[in-house]
């Protein structure tokens, strides 16, 4: 796996600098949840993380490889909202400022947590305005080292170390053969994930799932280059809403994961509601991806046991009342 | 500790038993929730727990306790939901027959969910029929073992194995000295963990939390004799709404508890809430009695760190909307 931006070395670097920060969330199970899917289902809950998303992971792994000096000065970040509040939880936890570029249609749930947590909010206009000239211009300013939410070798590294654990985990379970199913934005997570279970559970493949419409990594592993989402609206799964795979995180994936999977926003709720019943997790839209199509699209599936991310659980009350009682007495 | 139903050895044995079939459930922390509350708030989630509580435990160790021939002919429980599902789970996974007897006013969804595990269902009116004694009629015919939801001793130790999970989890968050809450009924997941904690952990202190106008544990406790409820109805929290502290649990809690507290309904539905938009987790009333008490009693509290159980969540999406929705920017 040589000449990726991020080898199985620094994966492991970032899984002992997070031990005891980051919590090493459960791998679940149900058993009416497997009867109903027809096969073995295992959820890794990072909804669990701190800050409510695996981005802790990433946030503390790429905070914690600066020099000394650059990070009292702080950081800066630009976000759709669960990646801010890794970097404003890490630089609390760090005791360093921090500041967020977020969208003023963030959802209320992330722009409010991220100012609770001590970082100061920067906002823009989605689709107007360049978050990245924005965080940039404030960056030279005033000192701060840019974390970005994918495309750093120590954040995909840091996200890596959630497929640490699920190899671990699933091990523990009897399960060495699965497809892991990812939802999947930039791609951090899924090439961070796939690169350690390449190498700690071979007989894993990983599979990003995106939604419906917004298949900008789908297309682009079947093309073998990285193609664009024609628009970055449009879709309740906010945190995977991404324009283009990233640069260094697509060569990984193009080499390690199999074919991408589709959802809509429908069975993103669904999959929510059975999150809620089976699981008692909190799972938002775009969090939930991966158990939706492990549910809903079981024929593009080929193994005997799925292994899902629940990437996030940060989601407004009212859209997850919605997706409750929508779908009372139609869950899985 | 001698004289008491159940030892220490008791449970480190149910340990062993249940060692890779209960999960390890995450003991869970919030900065902001510790923030609002004025003090560290440690947060056990047996809500995640096989079957969405903690009775698991319980059940799969009173189970793999029987005799061989006698487990194999099955089991019967009478149970408000949680211990019910419990029961119907660690039969299914064991190979046993399993017959629930329930309220027919048991929340929809563990009266579902106990019938999609494979039990067989039998429902009286509560407070007007004697579930024990329709449970020992069928057990009589059939050949079948009560399984006591409380009042038996490798219940106990089953519930115990929590304590011990808190234990070595708070030494790892570095708490050794805390406030130990528990959501309380009959008393089996209150006198486990304290008997359990008495020996692992002793500067923490266990203290039982009870619906306002259901609090027979916190009189008795005051009383030093067993004292019941005037009702077994008119309170959300129905997972704890018990006649009176159990014979075998109540002299362990009285050897070994603090004073009991007590939450009204819309604190519990609060404490959902927070639950919700902190944790990630979906609690039921009665589970989300203990951290209601953290929240919203702290001056009841008289240690720098508390730990609550949130023993289960199991609860109809519609309620769970509703204790959502109502507080909708409320929350803690």
């Amino acid at each position: 796996m040589s000449g990726f931006a991020v080898d199985p070395a620094m994966i492991a670097d970032a899984a002992r600098r997070l031990d005891g920060r980051a919590l090493r969330t459960p791998l679940l199970e149900s058993a009416l949840l497997n009867e109903a899917a027809g096969r073995r289902i295992l959820i890794k809950a990072e909804c669990l993380q701190h800050g409510g998303a695996f981005k802790f992971r990433g946030a503390w792994s790429a905070m914690t490889a600066l020099a000394p000096e650059r990070l009292r000065a702080g950081v800066i970040a630009y976000s759709s909202g669960n990646h801010a509040q890794g970097v404003a939880l890490a630089a609390r936890l760090l005791g360093v400022p921090a500041v967020i570029v977020m969208p003023e249609d963030a959802p209320r749930a992330k722009r409010e947590a991220t100012r609770a947590l001590g970082a100061e909010l920067a906002t823009y206009r989605r689709g107007e305005e360049s978050r990245e000239e924005l965080a940039a211009r404030i960056a030279r300013a005033r000192g701060l080292t840019l974390v970005r939410p994918y495309d750093d070798p120590h954040v995909i590294a840091g996200q890596g170390t959630a497929g640490l654990e699920i190899a671990a985990q699933a091990r523990a379970a009897g399960v060495a053969r699965a497809e892991v199913l990812v939802p999947c934005g930039g791609g951090g997570l899924t090439a961070g994930v796939a690169l350690a279970l390449a190498e700690a559970a071979p007989d894993m493949r990983v599979r990003p799932v995106e939604p419906e419409g917004f298949d900008d990594v789908a297309r682009s592993l079947a093309a073998g280059r990285r193609l664009s989402n024609p628009s970055e609206k449009g879709s309740i799964c906010d945190a995977i809403l991404t324009p283009c795979p990233g640069e260094l995180t697509f060569p990984i994936m193009r080499a390690l994961c199999g074919p991408g999977l589709r959802v809509r926003d429908d069975e993103a709720l669904r999959a929510m509601a059975t999150a809620f019943e089976r699981l008692r997790i909190v799972v938002e839209p775009g969090g939930a991806a991966a158990l939706a199509a492990a549910l809903f699209r079981p024929d593009s599936l080929e193994s005997d046991a799925a292994i899902v991310i629940a990437s996030g659980g940060n989601v407004d009350s009212a859209l997850f009342a919605r997706a409750l009682t929508r779908n009372d007495g139609a869950e899985v």
